[in-house]
């Protein structure tokens, strides 16, 4: 393992559900970003908030380890409640306790990106109204 | 009322929430389409599984009070759990019940649709990232 070839791992985080199948979803997610055409991260993994594994702050420890300085954390949430607003921040400042040297930042949750709207005007076409 | 007008409300459904101001951003999402160009729904509404109003079987209600014969719900879910495969279209079932003439349909959840996976990245490279 060679500490110092860096790069940046997305690591997609779900609040976790008792459902194995939901958390599946997220993995297949995750690895289905990686495919994507110019999709330049290190990796892109999975973490969740409760519920499944790996934790925040695992899936964080996970992604320095394969040799990255930089995990970018992106809440699969869709609204700005408690959990994208306290629970994940929290999470990821566990994180930061263990792993100082290395630059662990926070995207915006999926809810609040405005090209949210039209995806649904989309969606909703391709079921043919409106 | 002209009950013969016809047309097709989109019906965004929620889980609901007890923090109020994550049923507003949903409501505030249902106004957001409405407003996009190109959406010919007689208008876009917003309902809750639970905790929060109007339920599915009140929002297709007032959807169709509003002169519409044909509501489209759309989950606003991300993983295709139990509210997406049991709970949604039980309400359904509730809502058809009440009007067996009116066209009440299901579209695909969000977390489902294939361009997640491509707005995830979207918003990683909007980071700074990947």
């Amino acid at each position: 393992m060679d500490k110092n070839k860096g790069g940046t791992v997305l690591l997609v985080v779900a609040h976790g559900s008792r459902r194995e199948s939901s958390n599946e979803e997220v993995r297949a997610l995750a690895q289905q970003i990686q495919t994507l055409e110019g999709c330049n991260f290190t990796a892109v993994n999975a973490a969740f908030l409760e519920l499944a594994e790996p934790s925040i702050p695992d899936g964080v420890s996970q992604s320095l380890e394969s040799g990255a300085d930089r995990v970018l954390v992106m809440p699969y949430f869709l609204s700005r409640g408690r959990h994208v607003v306290e629970d994940i921040p929290a999470e990821l400042d566990k994180a930061r306790a263990k792993h100082p040297d290395a630059e662990i930042e926070l995207c915006g949750y999926l809810g609040g990106h405005g090209a949210i709207p039209q995806l649904l005007l989309t969606m909703a076409r391709e079921h043919g109204a409106g």
